[in-house]
């Protein structure tokens, strides 16, 4: 069955992403270090994160309400306002990020554009992927974006229903294994895997869930080429 | 042209909405009261959010942000780790929200589903619209459902596009003029205007915008069906 699909996932596949988590949760802990080690700090935000996950979804808004009650959390009758207000400037900081492409991006995009229809598939927060893809300046790549709530077997499945493909006309790349690669493969349809330098917490899947078969995977995205 | 695709807005067309946002501001000026008058806490509030729009866009992740920072500007030092845990759980009370349909909501999306393709057109929160969807029982009536981070003119345009029909093809019924029926009329489309009980200051248009043309104004939404 010939491929008519490829989607690529954004964050930390087409641009950096992870890097921006990992210096706002540094300053974070940075700011409650009087209270508690980073690790500490680093795992009662994470537990919480993963609390409210079902409520706030993925993205960076959810991610300052995170960090706004882990400093009540922690630093209780202590907290000043100072560091509240401290959480909302990091967080409007990654918002404001300019958007860095990865490697190639571009070249690859370009080489793929002709010859298959090719979509954006990402979760996290509309307003913000729509406009770190306006930043990108990629969005003349894309016959369609999907910005979903979450990367289940059943939002592929829906997605591809939607683009009118059988699944072994669909190619998934992206950098998370239990995000873009695991759910793809188990709905039939074709995936690669591109891993990037640092993977949140909360992606990691563990050697039960992932077999490494169903899937090719390679140290970078101009790889893919290879594959297409 | 025939009608051939009916966009239904979400927020106080087809459940309350606005009268939780007025419930939580109420509860928040009060947190604030020893501070300063109800109007005054709201209109540093309001100012705050508009501030914000751009970067959080529409929905009560960017609210309860917004709500935060109003807590830091008004109390200053002055502010307690408790005011920003009640913000916390205001917010999170509205996330939880049951859905409550409007009048008659049901029946009509009943009446229609056979007639038409009938859409949901909503802008917001991607997770918070889609949970709420689910709560409603209404997505059997949804050919589709297209949550946007902004109802402009070229958001419909694209609505448009990917629909695949022509402007006068489409209807949006919806209770705000600024999103739901003036943009909609600009691109030739046609509108039904059902005025809800409430309207947040942001949604409010002025007669140089609004020349009451180029849409229907209905009471209640029951009375769509008098012209379809």
């Amino acid at each position: 069955m010939a491929l008519k699909v490829i989607g690529f996932d954004a964050d930390d596949t087409l641009w950096v992403n992870e890097n921006y988590f990992r210096e706002a949760e540094d300053a974070f802990c940075e700011l409650l270090s009087d209270f508690l080690p980073k690790e500490e700090v680093m795992k009662i935000l994470f537990d919480i994160e993963m609390k409210n996950l079902e409520i706030y979804g993925f993205g960076i808004k959810g991610f300052m309400l995170s960090m706004t009650e882990t400093v009540v959390e922690i630093a209780g009758e202590k907290a000043t306002h100072e560091m509240f207000a401290k959480v909302l400037s990091l967080g409007k900081e990654m918002l404001n990020k300019p958007v860095e492409l990865l490697d190639e991006v571009e070249n690859i995009l370009n080489e793929l554009k002709d010859r298959y229809r090719i979509i954006l598939v990402t979760k996290g927060d509309l307003l913000d992927q729509q406009r770190k893809l306006e930043k990108s300046q990629l969005e003349k790549f894309f016959h369609h974006v999907e910005v979903m709530s979450n990367k289940h077997e059943r939002d592929y499945q829906k997605l591809i229903k939607h683009l009118d493909v059988k699944p072994e006309e669909f190619l998934m790349i992206g950098n998370s294994l239990k995000s873009d690669i695991l759910p793809v493969v188990k709905i039939g349809a074709k995936a690669i895997y591109v891993p990037y330098e640092i993977t949140w917490q909360h992606e990691a899947v563990s050697k039960d869930e992932d077999h490494g078969v169903g899937y090719q995977q390679v140290e970078s995205l101009s790889e893919v080429l290879n594959y297409l």
